[in-house]
């Protein structure tokens, strides 16, 4: 982050009204990434927070930039640095265009008409809808707010396309399919390998879940959001921040990167194709900038077809930005399904035939980010985060199954799913907004009157919550809330009896397992199950410069069990056991 | 056109060059707009023939202008005049976005380092690949010249969208469904009514093919591009190039308007479902200003659902600007077909279920234009008239089905079917660039050695047709060369022999028969039979404020046998028969 970062100075009133306001602004920006970044200096300061959203790898694109005569005029060099900041502190609530998402639209047809003093007003106080008070915080001076209300009424500058050549040249095979083991070449029980991220190095570490030993840390793009298992277990896709795509061999001897792409400018989501006759056949990624995804052949990451997600909004109005969230793959259909984050619009793609794609866009809500299957992997259960529902499609039918209210800001993950002792099958969602957990019904065949409602509601520790898991073979839900801004509640998780839910959680300090001895953040993010289902996987994720380890709880007594505190183990965030990704196992 | 057009004075020497570039320049524009303006002064001077690409209804938007600090400055008058001078001349090839199409990409980034010296020379005296000599054909001045050479180096102007909620402001239903008749009101044979464009006067006319008596003149958009026929037979769908749609209800006692829409700024194409089934359902328009196209309740005009087509040219490339050309109801699937021109892909649009839309994306070639079915109306063959092909849609597979070289820039309107008495059944077209008349089979199942090769090549009076037309009951080609510089060729037609091909084509005077005494150009456009095929009818096209003429010409005995003169009939252009285009006969 090349701008600096500084305590902020707050009277104890703006202290008050500042914390107040960002946790809204916190949240909305994590909406933006569920993997959120780092750069903590010590406890959650709300000045700390606002960096959830982390800086843009677009900020440092070459980009140009027009001058609107009926805007105050400015610079190039004030060009520049305004655009430099607006990157990496606005655009990921109001766009790279300013369209809009969780933040207002900020196009100069409307804030030319505020003027500046009034853009002054809201851009250094911040508003109880979420707008951060950039200036009462001590983020930015006078000058700076002043900048910034001057630019935001200058047309914004496009960022560069990324086309079919631009990915062709960055691609890079280093070892070609050919020269690749025909067989696993390694002892390693590959079924119950952890893929970490390590989020601020620019690596995942590949950890033998069995004896906890680091296998390899392979170099990736920055912050990589998520891993990926193709269908026969074999091949990890992992994506960067930066859009950088790597694919791992699981059968060398050492496991590492065999095949590299860059697939735009910023990026979150990759997945790959699991139906039966296409299994580990094609890779699919998908961009925030460009807005668009792209398929590829998925042992060399060849780009064969981009598909642009520009377009309308459910509401019938274009879109210029409609940035891709999640990926999945169906298990009914040779389909992926893709969130089209600002239209609100989940395309199933058919990867049959990319010369005559196929693909079928479903309408649902706003703002779409997270979500996974329900148990039996027929529907998709999905966040539309601006609107606080969860969306269900049937992915048999290609249609949307239902839209369903939830809590405040729903942020599933892939969910939780169990058999609930009185309503069947159920999927759960915890959120960023607020402490509800909302367990939802998801069998419409033989729990009919239960399909598709909230059919308990749950009260967590906070607001703040990235994860919510179990497995098959337990009886606990695990719940974090990571981005909760009081230390005691983003450091510990709420564990839940799902025979009884009507007990309260136990609260389990999980930091204070990793007998962290230092001033960093030790947030706790992420529960993740081994294969077996007998151990769960924690993050406690502090800043580079800190001490960061990784907490395994033995499920059955919920108690510590190991501590891995490779000094290697930088910013560790999210963690994908294979077997579990691979079969969508949550 | 608020441009003054001024004659132009050329030395001999550029009168030669000026032609010679100009008919490039011209078929360029003319692949813009099948129906070709008005504003025809006299004979065909290179001066006029630009005009041919018409002024876009853009150019009276209005638009925000931003300042390039790149770019030499301008005054906003100054960009007043260039935006408005740009939309009427330049935009048909170069793009509203100036991305380019038929003409080069004038992004600000290609621009600046060309530098207004190099830009000057090259809009002054244009280029053998086809762009016009403003300077020296005396269209624009030197100061104009210089304008324009600085204004494209500052940033396109982005023309507004146009939401569900813009159009559903400009509908109106004249006449709601329940107060419209429940069966036919009147005497007409309504099959062999003709739906005739007049074009400048923002009209159409209804005329009786049995008695050639004008039934009503019915208010339409601006330059009405097309008539399409529902299903049934009963509703007559119009769109003006101003994007403007009109529903003619030809149940009524008078056949009139009895819905309207505006679904954009600058418009091409409708179509409607005919699907058993789907018989007058669904419409869908398409625009070239937004990019997109729009599904529609058949009935009422309501709109449903808005597609954008911006996304991947079959190259990989980013295009923001991808126009709507042709679109065509599947008689084998509940589909429309949509050229997207820029990006070279065919879309299939499945219309069952809007909410959860499917759609196939074939990739073809560039820049998609018009075309039609073969006679089993199973394969869509369309022109690619940048790369001078025909591509080939198997509607039943939904999938490309071919792509065959042909002459230069082809323009079948929707091309000519007939049985080739040694090749069998064969579809043609003719074209804007050069006099070749590709005869292509059509029939992969009995006559799989000619399919999908141009088995005969005819040569045509010259470069510069429109329309090819031939009638199943008929032996008679008729080939038009409406565009052709030489007002000989422009005034006349040809016609060949299908039951012998070999023989030369006789060349008949149809602008001779109207007999009309001024010296308007009378060029002869789209040949268009009545429904029993023994009649084929001409337009003989002058300026507004000349005499135009339809002459009707016994098909059999290749003589003309009655001209419609009547003072209504302002710059009439493209005819519709409601039989043949209802049922896709031609």
């Amino acid at each position: 982050m090349k701008t600096s970062m500084r305590k902020s100075k707050l009277s104890p009133l703006t202290a008050v009204l500042s914390t107040a306001m960002l946790i809204g602004a916190t949240l909305a920006q994590a909406q933006q990434a569920s993997a959120p970044a780092g750069g903590h200096q010590g406890g959650v300061t709300p000045a700390e927070q606002k960096y959830q959203g982390a800086p843009s790898p677009l900020a440092s694109e070459p980009m140009h930039q027009t001058s609107n005569p009926k805007a105050p005029p400015m610079t190039q060099a004030e060009f520049d640095r305004a655009r430099q900041i607006y990157f990496e502190r606005c655009a990921g609530c109001h766009g790279v265009l300013r369209k809009g998402a969780t933040g207002k639209a900020l196009t100069p047809d409307l804030t030319i008409a505020k003027g500046t003093d009034y853009l002054k007003v809201f851009i250094g106080y911040g508003s109880p809808a979420g707008m951060p008070n950039w200036l009462t915080s001590g983020d930015f001076d006078e000058a700076t707010v002043d900048l910034m209300a001057r630019y935001i009424q200058h047309d914004p500058p496009t960022p560069p396309e990324f086309s079919m050549e631009d990915m062709e040249k960055t691609r890079k095979e280093y070892i070609p399919v050919d020269k690749r083991p025909t067989k696993k070449m390694n002892n390693y029980n590959i079924n119950n390998i952890f893929s970490v991220t390590l989020r601020d190095a620019g690596e995942i570490a590949l950890i033998d879940g069995d004896t906890k030993e680091i296998i390899n840390i392979v170099k990736t793009g920055y912050a990589v959001h998520i891993s990926r298992l193709s269908a026969s277990g074999r091949y990890l896709y992992v994506i960067g921040r930066d859009a950088r795509l790597n694919l791992i061999d699981l059968w060398m001897e050492k496991p590492d990167n065999v095949a590299e792409i860059k697939i735009g400018l910023e990026a979150r989501s990759v997945e790959t194709s699991k139906f039966k006759g296409w299994e580990d056949k094609i890779a699919v990624a998908g961009t925030y900038w460009p807005p668009q995804f792209v398929l590829m052949d998925g042992d060399t990451l060849k780009p064969r077809k981009i598909v642009s997600t520009r377009g309308m909004t459910v509401d019938g109005e274009y879109h210029p930005e409609p940035r891709v969230a999640a990926i999945v793959a169906s298990h009914q259909k040779p389909e992926f399904l893709v969130n089209a984050k600002e239209t609100g619009k989940i395309w199933m793609v058919d990867y049959t035939d990319l010369e005559n794609l196929k693909t079928t866009q479903i309408d649902s809500a706003k703002f779409l980010h997270d979500g996974g299957f329900d148990s039996t992997r027929r529907y998709f259960l999905t966040a539309a985060n601006a609107s606080d529902k969860i969306v269900v499609v049937d992915t048999k039918t290609s249609k949307l199954e239902a839209v369903i209210p939830v809590g405040k800001t729903p942020h599933p993950g892939r969910g939780a799913n169990f058999k609930h002792p009185k309503f069947g099958p159920v999927w759960a969602t915890s959120g960023l907004g607020d402490e509800s957990i909302a367990i939802i019904g998801t069998d419409p065949a033989k729990n009919k009157a239960n399909a598709w409602k909230v059919v308990q509601s749950l009260k967590g520790q906070g607001g703040g919550s990235l994860f919510i898991k179990t497995h098959p073979t337990s009886t606990n839900l695990w719940v974090d809330t990571t981005l909760n801004p009081d230390p005691k509640i983003s450091q510990s998780v709420a564990v839940y009896d799902i025979r009884d839910l009507s007990k309260a959680p136990q609260i389990i300090d999980i930091a204070a397992c990793a007998k962290i001895d230092d001033d960093g953040a030790k947030r706790v993010v992420q529960p993740e199950y081994n294969q077996k289902g007998d151990e769960v996987w924690f993050s406690v994720w502090s800043a580079k410069n800190k001490q960061s380890a990784i907490v395994v709880v033995d499920d059955k007594t919920r108690t510590c069990k190991t501590v891995l505190n490779d000094k290697r183990l930088v910013t560790p965030t999210g963690k994908f056991n294979v077997y579990n990704t691979q079969n969508d196992v949550y």
